[in-house]
């Protein structure tokens, strides 16, 4: 009987916002594994907490390289390809004997996740199943208070590693916006957003769902803050409302 | 003490895909509330199923128009600001008098719900809490079993309903895109995904995550099909990749 590999959205980061089906998979597990920085505990791994059973068997995948090598660089490419490749062995070895896996994912895994570039490695070897979550744009926006999109509202969701120049393209045809992997691209967005005359109207959050989250007005935040991994910009739609 | 009004979003269909926290709202409401067309059980409480305690107060919020007028004419607005009005006041009363409402919600509440209707019209008033839920559209593409977005791919979400030049111009600028609202505007939307020149990876879900789910490629589709209101066309995007 061979096992199934599971990539299981855990959410946004509070352990209330995971689903009943992620919640059932990882408190049976028997096997997790999970990706981080090598030397860190890992964001999904601190997310589940002691969710994960204390008989479970656990799989630290710790990138080679995180921000040492520029992406541009074709050793980057090469380096992750090579890890991705050995840690899937791994996984399909152990489905092969027979083992299920609970893969954990920050956030909805087919939403720009790490999981993905297991799922396309695994897929035809061994069974994989997705449990999807909720995003951490979802998270960010509920912080709000508001919602992000009213009747037929376009929402566009930009990451801040794009070009200026495409950034306020895609910022000024969106009726409602999402920026994503904000960091030191924070200047950037912001006079992109300014180009696009929504720079009034955006709203920066930190930490969704998480501990020490906070919301603020864009306008609030210091022209030369450097956001942390875990920070969202959203403005919010206009449209139709009765 | 006044109670709160509860908006939680219950996911896109699947009980499992409840969060922990509506789940536990739900499992413990003294009164839930929820939106139907009149004559039908409604998908939100269809959806929540025997999750509601046997001794719950239950409040039907029917619709007094849904396609009968159309969007354009003034008393389409008119007939629902109406309609948001009294069923506030209800929930408003029921908040003051010390009772909690959990307000049942399809997908997430604050991308393109009915709840935002009543939110704007209660936050004033009384202590209102959103619960934000995995959504139709991260379903949908967890259903064609491959991700929606790569590196830093550009997504964007559009509504059917627009023109098709519209749908056209926002089609062809982004990487991955969601298409919802479809029903009869089907044929409109393929033809923009023609122009947009992103017919052929296209996908169209319907019922994601409930009974009768079907996953199909665009171009299987007859051209004159008419969508179930659970309909939701996806294109992946195709972004970097180690």
């Amino acid at each position: 009987m061979t096992g199934t590999v599971y990539g299981v959205g855990l959410g946004p980061g509070d352990p209330e916002l995971m689903s009943v089906r992620a919640y059932r998979l990882l408190t049976n597990a028997r096997h997790v594994a999970y990706f981080r920085k090598a030397g860190r505990a890992g964001q999904a791994r601190t997310l589940a907490g002691d969710l994960v059973p204390g008989g479970a068997v656990e799989f630290a995948m710790e990138y080679p390289v995180t921000t040492e090598i520029p992406l541009s660089d074709p050793a980057y490419n090469e380096t992750l390809s090579l890890f991705y490749a050995q840690v899937t062995d791994h996984l399909a070895a152990l489905a092969l004997a027979g083992e299920d896996i609970v893969v954990l994912c920050e956030g909805d895994p087919f939403f720009y996740g790490s999981f993905m570039h297991l799922h396309a490695r695994l897929r035809d070897r061994v069974p994989v199943e997705v449990v999807p979550a909720i995003t951490g744009m979802s998270a960010a926006w509920t912080a709000t208070g508001q919602p992000i999109t009213w009747g037929d509202d376009v929402l566009t969701v930009v990451m801040g590693t794009l070009a200026e120049a495409d950034l306020a393209r895609h910022m000024e045809a969106a009726d409602a916006l999402v920026v994503m992997k904000i960091g030191r691209n924070f200047p950037k967005i912001v006079r992109a957003l300014q180009a696009a005359a929504k720079a009034d109207r955006a709203w920066l959050i930190e930490y969704a769902a998480m501990p020490g989250q906070t919301v603020r007005r864009l306008s609030d935040v210091p022209a030369d803050h450097v956001a942390p991994y875990f920070s969202i910009v959203v403005v919010h739609g206009q449209g139709r409302r009765p």
